[in-house]
C-alpha cells in the first residue's frame, strides 16, 4: 500500500480491502467498471466479488468500456454473477452464458453505453469501480493505461469505488484528456478539430461525498498476445498497402492518409504492421485502442500521433512504454470512449477504419458478431462508430478458415451489424473489393472477382448469376442464402455436396 | 419569362431554352439537380432531356437531393436516359427498371452523397442543374422549396444550369441557411446547437464562369398527396403519445420533448399529427423535411421551430404558406441535407428519429428499402443518418396489411437498414416494444407481446421458442427464418398452410 497515492486526506481512512469492497454490492445492483480492452479494469474487487458470489448466490449487472482482463468474466460468469452484461466482451466462458440465455449480454456501440446512461434510457447505476494511477489533491481520479466510460460512470453512479493500481509508476501521467458533454439540452460541440487537438482534463471528476471505499492493487494489466504476422494477414495488408498507393497517386489522399483507426486483434495489428514497410509517413491516428503496431510505427517515425480510449499491448511493449514514457508522452492521447468513439468528431477529423469482419455477403453486408447468425462472439465493439462515420470504411477478413471449411464471403449474411450502406472497402487475403459508387450488382461483381477464395468462386457466381435472374435490385434466393452456413452446421464444412 | 429574377448583369445573355440545355448533356454524363422530396426539382431541363434521350439513345448518370416531382423520374426511366441514379428515388416507373438491373441504383444515407462526392469517391460531376428562386447580384442562387445537395453540386460540377422558377414569388425569402463544410483535413465545427441556428448564407454560391444557362420555367412543385389518419395511423400515433406521456411523467423528457424527426410519408404525418391532441408544447423538429403537419403544428401553437432540407405539402398547405409566409418565415429553416441530416448535429441536439419502416424482425432489426429481401422500394433516405444518432430510435410500421397476407413483424428481416444496435422503440397499430436496455431474447417477448397482429402471434412465439432451444445470443432456425417471405411468394400470404 502507498498512501502516497492518496493526495487527498479524507479519503486516507476510506481505505478497504477487495472483499470489504465487494461485500458492498447488493444482488441485483447495477455495477459499472472501469477497463477497456483488458487495459485499466477493476483487478481486485470484482474478482473478490466473484469469489464471494459463489458463496451467497447473488448477482449483478455490469457494464464497463469494453473487455476486461485476467479471468475476471470468466470468473464472474463461473459463479452465476452477472445477471446483465454490457457493452462488450471477449471471454469464453462468459460467452457460453450468453449464448445459453443465461447473462443477458446487450451488445452497444462503444459510443453509446455512456449516452444511454446520462439519457437514463438504463437503469441508474448503483456502484462504479474505477482503476487509478492515484488521487488529487481534491479527490478525482488519474486514470491509468485506459478511460473507456470511467469519467461517465463516476459522474453517474450513486457510489465510487476507488482502486489505485501501484503496478504503474506515478510518472504515467500527462496522456489523459478527460472531456464529457454537458446534458441534453446543453449539449456542447466537441472542439476536437485533430487528433491531438485537447479539450479535457487530465484526471476523473469524482464527487468526494460519493466515495465510500478505497483499494489498493499492484496486479499489472493482462498483456495482449500479439500473434506473428501470417500469410493470411500478410497478404490483407499488401492489397491494403496497394490501394492506399492508388489512392495517393490518384489525389484523393496524401501520404499521411488520413487519421486511422484500426480494430483490435491480430488482424488489425498486422494490417498496421504493413505501414512499416510503406511509403506513408506522417501518420496519425485517431483510434478506440493504442496496440504494439502503434508505437512500432511512432518508434519509427511514420506516425505522428495517436488517440484513443486505452492502450492494450504485450508484456514487450508495456515495458519499453513505462521506461521510455517521456518519448511517447506527446505522442499519445486517451479520451473517454464516447469520445474516442463519436461519430462528430470521426466525421470530422475524415478517420479511415479498418475492421475486422466475421464474415461479409456478395453485396458488402458485414457480420460482426455472430457466429452463424446466433451465437454471439464478443460484440460489435467500436466497428459501428467509426464505419458509419468514417471518410473510408474498411473490412477484412481471411477469405477461408478451419482448413477451407468455412468461408468468410457468403452469399448473405445471417446477421447484419455493418449495412451495404455503411462498406467501401473490402479485403482478404484474396484481393481487395472497392465499393465506392457501385450498385449491388455491380458490388457482388467485384466481391466475387476479387475477395472470395478460389474453393468457393465458382458457387458463389452460381449463386449470384441464379438470384439475378430472379431479379431484383439485390438479387437472392431466400431459400438457399443461408445454404452454406445450413452446410457448416450439418457437415462441418460450407462447401457444397455436390459442385456446382 | 421574368429577367428581374437575373439581378447579375453578365448572367442576361445566357438565357436558353430547356431544350438548349439539355442538349448540352454529353452521352454518359454525370449530372445533379436539385429536388429532394419533389421540393424544387428541376422542372425544365431533365424532362427536355428524357425528350431528347428518346430520339438519341442516350443517358446520364442522375444524382440529386432525394426524389424527384412530377412525372420526372418516370420519363427519365421510360427513354432509357439513366444509367446510373442516386441516393433515392419514390418513382413506380424507375423502380421496376431498377429492378430488372437496367438502372444501377446505389441507395444512399441522404447525408453522404455530398461528402461522396466531395471526398472524390463517386466520379467528378459534369453538370449541375438548380432550381433558383432568383439569381442575386453577385450570380448566387437563391433556393426554392427545397435546398438538398444544390450546395454541393453547384461548388463541385464542372457546369452549372439554373433554373429560376417563377411560380414561387419574390418574398420567398430568408428561411434558407447554407453552409458548406471545408474540405479534408480543414473540416470545422458544424456550429448547430438548437434547430434554429443560423449559420450559413442565405444563397448557394455560384462561381459565374460555369453557368452555361438560365433557363426559365413556371411549374410549380407537385404538391404532396395527404392521406386522411385511418385506423393504423391512429393507432401507431396514440401508443407513441402515451410513450412520451410515460417518458415526460418519469422525468427522462420535458413537455417540449427533444426535437423531433419524422420521416415522410402518410405514416409519419399521421403520428405528427397525433401532437394536435397532446399535452405537449413548444415542440421543435430538426428533420429533412417539412410536411403538413408541420405547419399544423405551428399553427395550433404547439411547434415552435422547424428546421428541414425541403417544404413537401400538399396544394393547400402550399397556399397558405405562400399567402401567410411572413407568419411561418421565422419559423423554418431550411438547410443543405447533410447538415439537416448531419450525424454531428443529431447526437448534440438529441434528436427524437420516426421513421417507417417496411418490416422488423422479433430482435428489432429493420427493413426500410427491399420488398421481400430483394425488390428495392424507395431508399434508406434519412433513416439511417437519423437512427444512428438520435436520442431516441423510433420505427413505425402497421401490424399487418393485404388484408393479412402480410405481417410486416417477422422471424428475420431478409434486408437489415437498421440493426438492433439502433432502434429503441418499435411501435404497431397493436402497440409499442421499449427495446431500451434488453438483450435479443427480452426484446423478442416485448415484441411479440406488443408489436405482431393476433393473426401472426402464435407462429412467431413458436418460432421463437424452437429458436431459443437451438441456442445462441440471437436464437435463430436459419432453415426457417424466410418462411413467411417464400410463402408469400409462393401462396400470396405469410400466413403456414397449417397454422401452428
Amino acid at each position: 500500500m502507498d498512501s502516497n497515492r492518496i493526495q487527498y486526506e479524507p479519503y486516507k481512512n476510506r481505505i478497504i480491502t477487495a472483499n470489504e469492497a465487494a461485500a458492498l454490492f447488493t444482488d441485483g445492483a447495477v455495477v459499472g467498471s472501469s477497463g477497456f480492452t483488458k487495459a485499466g479494469d477493476s483487478k481486485a474487487v470484482l474478482p473478490a466479488f466473484a469469489k464471494r458470489a459463489v458463496v451467497e448466490d447473488i448477482g449483478i449487472t455490469l457494464i464497463t468500456g469494453a473487455s476486461l482482463g485476467h479471468t475476471t468474466d470468466s470468473d464472474l460468469a463461473e459463479a452465476n454473477a452477472l445477471y446483465r452484461r454490457m457493452p462488450f466482451q471477449v471471454d469464453n466462458v462468459l460467452r457460453q452464458k450468453i449464448n445459453n440465455g443465461d447473462v443477458m449480454f446487450i451488445d452497444q456501440h462503444l459510443s453509446e453505453t455512456a449516452e444511454l446512461l446520462t439519457n437514463k434510457h438504463l437503469p441508474k447505476m448503483d456502484y462504479a469501480v474505477i482503476e487509478a494511477l492515484e488521487i488529487d489533491q481534491n479527490g478525482n481520479i488519474i486514470p491509468t493505461t485506459s478511460i473507456g466510460n470511467s469519467a461517465a460512470f463516476a459522474q453517474l453512479s450513486e457510489k465510487v469505488i476507488i482502486e489505485i493500481n501501484t503496478s504503474l509508476p506515478l510518472s504515467f501521467k500527462g496522456i489523459h484528456d478527460v472531456f464529457i458533454p454537458k446534458n441534453y439540452p446543453e449539449r456542447d460541440v466537441i472542439n476536437i478539430t485533430t487528433p491531438n487537438s485537447r479539450i479535457g482534463k487530465g484526471y476523473i471528476k469524482v464527487d468526494p461525498d460519493k466515495v465510500v471505499g478505497i483499494v489498493f492493487t499492484e496486479l499489472p494489466d493482462s498483456p495482449a498476445q500479439v500473434a506473428e504476422p501470417d500469410d493470411n494477414t500478410i497478404g490483407i495488408a499488401e492489397h491494403l498497402m496497394a490501394f492506399f498507393k492508388s489512392e495517393v497517386q490518384s489525389g484523393r489522399l496524401s501520404p499521411s492518409l488520413m487519421p486511422l483507426q484500426a480494430g483490435i486483434g491480430k488482424i488489425a495489428n498486422a494490417v498496421m504492421m504493413g505501414f512499416l514497410n510503406s511509403p506513408f509517413k506522417n501518420l496519425t491516428m485517431y483510434s478506440e485502442v493504442l496496440q504494439d503496431s502503434t508505437f512500432h510505427l511512432i518508434d519509427a517515425g511514420i506516425m505522428d500521433f495517436a488517440s484513443a480510449s486505452s492502450i492494450t499491448v504485450s508484456q514487450e511493449c508495456h515495458d519499453n512504454l513505462i521506461k521510455n514514457f517521456d518519448k511517447y508522452q506527446d505522442k499519445i492521447v486517451l479520451r473517454p470512449q464516447n469520445i474516442s468513439n463519436s461519430p462528430e468528431v470521426i466525421r470530422r477529423l475524415g478517420v479511415i477504419a479498418i475492421n475486422t469482419a466475421i464474415e461479409f455477403d456478395i453485396y458488402g453486408n458485414v457480420n460482426s458478431t455472430h457466429l452463424s447468425g446466433t451465437k454471439m462472439m464478443n460484440g460489435i465493439g467500436g466497428s459501428g462508430d467509426f464505419a458509419r462515420n468514417a471518410y473510408l470504411s474498411v473490412f477484412v477478413t481471411p477469405s477461408i478458415s478451419k482448413g477451407g471449411a468455412i468461408s468468410h464471403v457468403v452469399p448473405m449474411v445471417p446477421h447484419t451489424d455493418h449495412t451495404e450502406h455503411d462498406v467501401d472497402i473490402l479485403v482478404t487475403d484474396q484481393g481487395l473489393a472497392d465499393l465506392r459508387g457501385l450498385a449491388p450488382r455491380e458490388r457482388a461483381k467485384v466481391v466475387i472477382e476479387n475477395c472470395v477464395h478460389p474453393d468457393y468462386k465458382e458457387a458463389l457466381q452460381d449463386y449470384f448469376e441464379r438470384a439475378c435472374q430472379l431479379g431484383g435490385h439485390t438479387p437472392h434466393i431466400l431459400g438457399e442464402a443461408f445454404a452454406w452456413h445450413a452446410g457448416l452446421a450439418e457437415r462441418g464444412s460450407m462447401k457444397p455436396f455436390c459442385p456446382a
